[in-house]
């Protein structure tokens, strides 16, 4: 049986009854989170304001917002602050009601798991490994049309892969005559060099139904706390803020948020540069062991496990030794070989190459 | 202006930018939290479980269940773990599609704002002071026939009265008689001494639509971060469960309901016998002053000031001087010289008393 139980990644109660190894003790890779950990100083800070949990949190993230208007450059009323990037997806679908969405797969389990939940049919386009994931531009446009709203990873988790800037106008310029919404999820877009980043943001007040959902917590390494957010036209943002619980987003986790927006650009700057390498590394290792993995962006690789392996039996090989990876075995568009694997630090990914020779080693193909 | 711009009270927030002084300054008698704190030890147990938030919450809540399951001797498949008791109450809408709800005024301002979110028509029975503030039994009876959903407060808030045993059981049968949900609300229910408190708890498994929602964040004093549970038959707690957004419940969160069920009986026991006796000085001191107020037993007052006197310009006198208290003049069923007090320990309604004193001297009526 998977570790997958509750349909994620980052199960380590679930990992630790299955292996019998307390939760911490794991060499965690099935969950994308910054290897560096939080800003330097927040957990200090989080700390010492502990007595404020008396209080109840900011009902109006007024500090953050201000935080993040001036980070953006982006209006406060095009904002919408969230209990973790996942409660801004299920505002977008309770605000906008879609009867049909669509998604892109494979893509992260949330797209439909929510949209079914909220009452929407949902229907999908593929991305092929054959052409490293990206779906055709021509399918997409197409997935717009037929649909009420839209959903699209940039970068897309599990493969990490990103549309290229006319493709993504393109849609957004489809989103607009087909009368669709388009919702784009940036989780993981902070761990892409700047540079090199694909985002809307910069063009959002051409697109009135476009909306970018972004997380707080893999890149500051905070998940534990739930935080998130999503930028959009201000009617968008209004109509999604009406959907939402008073007091949703909880104190630590705002004053998290104002910590993390004040942290030293060099952490930033050091993650970015840090997982670059570090994916580099990783992926020649998986390579040296027969592993097929796609050129993605981000902070994890998608990796097809050579013949005769799956995802299952090398999860629970890895896991008996400590080592959680992601089976991917679920994902339309995926097979049973393929699993997800963070990209963390040099000693974390020696030790899964070495747990793999190990276990490759002891059985035959 | 009053200080409840986001319909609440506790908005230290704003308190602050109107009254030009620290947040944590205040004496906060506008939110009904324990005056003894956290339970002793709790504060130091997060501080020290830090770095655990780079971890994702256990999605499926799987310890605070299994203690919750044997506090309250309920099957774990009873009870809906929520972000808050207002999450729970989310959930129920969403998860029941009530087109019509009932509630009974004046009450928690969050039925009505959430039932109207989640679209729904609202429409209410008036329990009136001259009653002290039970709505007939008759009505509710009625209320309950003629809607899909009905909230009820047990102890209700912003008066503090509770319903008797042979009404619960009457309005529980009704609603099974005329297929509606009814929602108990018993977040303050904690404060009550336990011979004295009305639930439904034990007699649940005869009731198939009655829902219980519970707060852990006012009697723990952790309302920073969000923290509540509903329970009810196993088929509706499934339901709602199945609109609840994945890790919608912090690390933190989690953690402190562990640790807090674990406390020491000492801790509730002490609360209980501290908030009956503060509640009866301060209910005697606020008498002396001419205020009017009912025998609520929560830990709460709602205060009639004397006539000419209104909430708004009390509000803004003591917050001039560091207090805060919650304006009910938006209560339906309340008027302009109506206030909700938190019953707190006696430095602090020494302190309201004296300055209720000053104001009410400075100027004639």
């Amino acid at each position: 049986m998977l570790l997958e139980v509750y349909g994620h990644g980052g199960d380590v109660k679930t990992a630790s009854a299955r292996f019998g190894m307390a939760a911490e003790k794991f060499i965690d890779l099935s969950a994308n989170i910054n290897p560096l950990g939080p800003p330097p100083g927040l957990l200090q800070k989080l700390r010492e304001a502990m007595p404020d949990i008396v209080r109840y949190p900011d009902p109006g993230h007024r500090v953050l917002l201000s935080l993040l208007e001036e980070r953006l450059r982006i209006r406060q009323d095009c904002l919408v602050i969230g209990n973790g990037a996942a409660e801004n997806m299920a505002l977008a679908l309770l605000a906008l009601k879609p009867e049909r969405v669509g998604i892109i797969e494979p893509c992260f389990s949330e797209y439909e798991t929510l949209s079914a939940q909220f009452g929407a049919k949902v229907s999908s386009v593929l991305g092929r490994a054959e052409n490293n994931f990206h779906a055709d531009p021509e399918e997409i446009v197409a997935l717009i049309r037929d649909n009420d709203l839209v959903f699209i990873g940039q970068p897309n988790n599990p493969n990490g892969i990103q549309y290229g800037w006319n493709e993504l106008c393109r849609f957004a310029e489809a989103a607009e005559s087909y009368s669709t919404y388009l919702v784009v999820d940036e989780a993981f877009i902070d761990f892409i060099p700047e540079k090199d980043r694909v985002s809307l943001l910069g063009e959002l007040h051409r697109y009135s139904r476009v909306i970018l959902i972004r997380s707080m917590t893999k890149f500051y390494a905070i998940p534990g706390l739930r935080l998130g957010y999503a930028i959009a036209h201000p009617d968008l943002a209004a109509v999604m803020r009406g959907k939402q619980v008073t007091w949703s987003v909880n104190l630590l986790a705002l004053l998290a948020g104002e910590f993390c927006l004040q942290a030293e650009q060099k952490y930033e700057d050091e993650t970015i540069t840090f997982i670059a390498k570090q994916r580099q590394w990783l992926r020649e290792g998986l390579a040296g062991l027969g592993c097929q993995t796609w050129p993605g962006e981000a902070n994890f690789l998608l990796v097809r496990l050579p013949e005769g392996w799956t995802a299952a039996n090398m999860q629970k090989a890895l896991g008996s030794k400590g080592i959680l990876i992601r089976s991917c075995a679920m994902y339309n568009g995926l097979g049973e070989r393929d699993v997800r694997i963070a990209v963390k630090d040099q000693i974390c990914s020696d030790k899964l190459l070495e747990a793999m020779r190990e276990v490759m080693g002891n059985r035959s193909n």
